[in-house]
């Protein structure tokens, strides 16, 4: 089989206008990026939002594993397959971060033939909304260090910033640093450090957002950290929330592009599934509801993180109702949960399997907590033995939900009709869209919401607070930081926050380090470990393998 | 009079299709962004590059005083009279920084009824030239760390490592950092500090390559620093030029915008004046020749600087030949040069000019000694007196130059069209082009270059070496870095050294303190001072007045 770059060369694109015609976007309303990406502003949006909202199907997984489960694959062939069976749907998707694409990772645009292209620019600048947030979060640090060197009249403690830089890039010699060194003309040394741009809370912001007003008015809201009488300092007080918004003018507008069988994409936004929600924009979200009658879109990490801030921090500020959940796993990966290390997952082992697929079981029972029917998509690979796939498929038959074999890698659209079916027909004879709620109240105290979701998602029979996080609460508390939704910060690898607890584990209780405020995006931060918020880049970094010819040809994005 | 963001916002502008459409470019070569700016890539090359050459004009200008001489402006208006006067003509200019624009300098795009539109994405991110550069840039930064921390097989010297990380933004906490701090896990602490975008070296060698062949090889050969050998490392030996070029494959394409009156202008590149060479790129210019029959392009700060850069470094890398210069002068910086504080510069003074015009003798002088003819734009201010303007014309008479009053700032086009006559009617009879040589011969060791300069340009006596400049000349002579242009960093403020020496300074040297190789750019740098390469804020940052309104209208960008 060709690597995913060679397929995603060989794609016959359809020019985006052609795209968009499709979706009845009249061709002076679009703002191209060269021939095959557009982006959608405010003139697409005020033609198409009267139209009727289509379904919303959310793509999650059970927790992730170095095996790898395929949920952007199974999304994007999702959407490419609902044209097979003769369905109108749009796929929704968060825009990749570079930095990882220099690092380990390779492209982040599905896979094999199940695709978004033009993948070489998805996974490079695409239409430059990464840089726009870069730039309007370094414009802020700028401004802080200015504000300090230039008489500091906010009385800001310069030990008490918690406002970072950030770089799209993987570098780890930027996560702690000195800045403001060199002298007088230089500012006033302090520690600081970078995180890599989808970290950064303009990035949530930018994915929460309504529109333009309601963007300024969160970044005006993003504190910045403390002043010497420990009252939080705002993004606002220091007057840049303006610039700020006017640097974000475009980013703000999500992108259209398409698969490798021409479906449209909307690629927009990718905030962190940690330390942020993990989810694409709540503007494109609502853009591809009014574009198709099916609406595909995904979240970060395993339904327990990912789906969950979908749910309760994405769908709950943006009014969102989906319909439907695709669960998506794998034979390779329940093994894994089972405890079979990963080099001998390609022999058949249905012990483990049998000791893993408890996964499965608490993930699409967690959906099912939310009023969803849910849809299990078993990403199949060329290991899976009969008897593996029968014992998967019988497993969700057994709990009454609908499983379909996937191969919508290697055979795109057409791998995947049979799930496709499954969805629509869900969806017509079971939509849970006007049962779907979310899993706490967010008037709640910060406690009592935290609780909500270790108990009933992760499965933990209790939280213990550290000093320092019960300080915190404390103090968020007495801020009015208390009346909004929590992010949890937690490892992606378990249900527990314990990463080697694998399956489904019971009897455990999540420990909260650390509680932190991003009012401009809306939500409290719960950290139950150290997250990493810079990656570094590998012995062998996969930027030391990419080349570009005289012709302009592209090798080693992979 | 509207201001300037006024003005642009009511411009009509043309799609850019229309004003490709005028440059005989077809439409399927173009690539969009958005409906008024576009990148002009290889295929326009090819369908162009047998058409003959038009006539290049450079527009530089006396040494730049606080006054304010408008140099882009008359370069605009000049291109926009051109049309006036039924002639075909093409801009092409750099590219502003964003970074000086959240500073003090608002827009970079020409002023008043002479401008570049649209002015708001032009100022901002433009088509994310710099933003790819800053990638590029820091990619091989993080190359470098990541190097190290993985066991620095190639021995780098942590306390010589001259590549600097770098950032579109005024941010003086940044000039000088430490790096790397943390732990292990985080690489090695190291002095490391940020530079403005414009100021890296891979600005330059955006600017002075060829194709992306030409690209490659020059990334491949920046020296990045020293190893314990105090042997140079490359970009090639860190394996990452191949990744550099492919982040910058768009960033390589000119690209096209229009003025207020929809003269089409190529706005490609700018890399600093000091340090670097201060021009757009060579494959604009070059596009702009092939396009139209007249060529008008820029270079940075006085013709000390930037026009001599342009003919030694950029001229003759390119194979340019251009046929004329306009030089820029106003009667206020001629005061000013004339020892008149800014202050009073609104009042006649007419022994200030007589003792300031000098300075504008010695420009027009040297510019003659590249063989080139001259036209003087006085660029017209409300204060200036018929006797002052009497005064300044009647003084290039005497030299035999001609001079034109622009007022292209108030009247656009209109404005210029004596100018143009007058530019157009001396190719006619006196084409420079045939003549043009560069001041010297880059084969000539480091010193009689660096001699050359100074001498026959800046009009000094003599130059002096630091003992760290004389010792950096012999490293750099015998690693073979001696028969490449000189890029000279001096005060833009004087024709010496010293800002201070106004008007046209005498029985001076000059002091070169250090010597560097940007061998990528293919140039090495001779430093007289200090060099800011990181501006920063002021007290009240332009970025603290500019807004953006839920309707998309932009203030405070001017």
């Amino acid at each position: 089989m060709k690597t995913d770059i060679e397929i995603a060369q060989s794609a016959v694109m359809k020019p985006i206008g052609e795209i968009a015609a499709k979706l009845q976007i009249p061709e002076d309303d679009l703002e191209y990026y060269g021939k095959y990406k557009a982006k959608l502003g405010d003139d697409v949006w005020n033609t198409v939002k009267t139209r009727p909202d289509g379904k919303l199907i959310l793509v999650t997984a059970i927790n992730p594993t170095p095996a790898g489960e395929g949920k952007t694959t199974t999304t994007v062939g999702l959407g490419q397959a609902m044209a097979k069976i003769g369905k109108n749907a749009i796929i929704a998707l968060r825009e990749p971060s570079m930095g990882p694409v220099m690092g380990v990772k390779g492209g982040a645009a599905g896979g094999g033939y199940a695709q978004v292209v033009p993948m070489e620019d998805i996974n490079l600048h695409f239409t430059g909304d990464m840089h726009a947030i870069t730039a309007a979060n370094n414009l802020l640090s700028a401004a802080i260090d200015n504000h300090i060197h230039q008489g500091n009249t906010l009385g800001l403690d310069p030990r008490r910033i918690t406002w970072k830089r950030c770089l799209d890039m993987n570098d780890r010699a930027l996560r702690q640093v000195v800045v403001g060194l060199g002298g007088k003309t230089n500012g006033f040394p302090r520690e600081d450090g970078f995180m890599i741009t989808v970290a950064s809370e303009i990035m949530a912001i930018l994915c929460l957002a309504d529109n333009m007003e309601d963007l300024k008015l969160r970044l005006g809201r993003i504190v910045i950290g403390y002043n010497y009488d420990n009252q939080p300092v705002t993004a606002k007080q220091l007057q840049v929330d303006g610039a700020m918004a006017l640097l974000l003018k475009d980013a703000l507008k999500p992108n259209l592009v398409q698969t490798l069988e021409n479906t449209p994409c909307l690629m927009h936004g990718g905030p962190f599934a940690n330390i942020a929600h993990g989810c694409n924009s709540i503007q494109a979200t609502r853009l591809g509801l009014k574009l198709a009658d099916y609406c595909i879109t995904e979240a970060g990490f395993g339904s327990d993180l990912g789906a969950e801030k979908f749910f309760d921090i994405k769908c709950r500020f943006g009014g969102l109702k989906p319909s439907l959940v695709v669960l998506v796993a794998t034979i390779r990966a329940l093994k894994y949960n089972g405890g079979v290390p990963k080099a001998e997952l390609g022999t058949e082992n249905l012990a483990a399997l049998q000791k893993g697929i408890v996964n499965l079981g608490a993930h699409i029972e967690n959906m099912q907590k939310y009023g969803l029917p849910v849809v299990v998509a078993l990403n199949r690979f060329a290991t899976d033995t009969d008897a593996e796939l029968a014992f998967a498929e019988n497993y969700c038959k057994e709990k009454n939900v609908p499983v379909s074999l996937c191969e919508v890698f290697s055979k795109g659209g057409d791998g995947g009709t049979d799930l496709a079916r499954k969805v629509t027909e869900m969806i017509e004879t079971n939509d849970g869209s006007q049962r779907f709620a979310p899993i706490y109240d967010a008037q709640l105290p910060i406690k009592e919401k935290i609780a909500a979701i270790a108990e009933k998602i992760y499965g933990a029979s209790g939280v213990v607070y550290t000093g320092k996080a019960e300080k915190e609460i404390a103090q968020l508390t007495q801020l009015g930081f208390d009346t909004i939704p929590v992010c949890m910060a937690k490892t992606q690898y378990s249900l527990s926050d314990d990463p080697k607890l694998l399956g489904r584990p019971s009897d455990f209780s999540i420990t909260v380090r650390e509680v932190r405020v991003s009012a401009g995006a809306g939500f409290v931060v719960a950290l139950t470990g150290d997250v990493m918020t810079m990656p570094g880049l590998p012995k062998e970094p996969a930027a030391n393998r990419m080349d570009i010819d005289a012709n302009g040809k592209i090798t080693g994005l992979f």
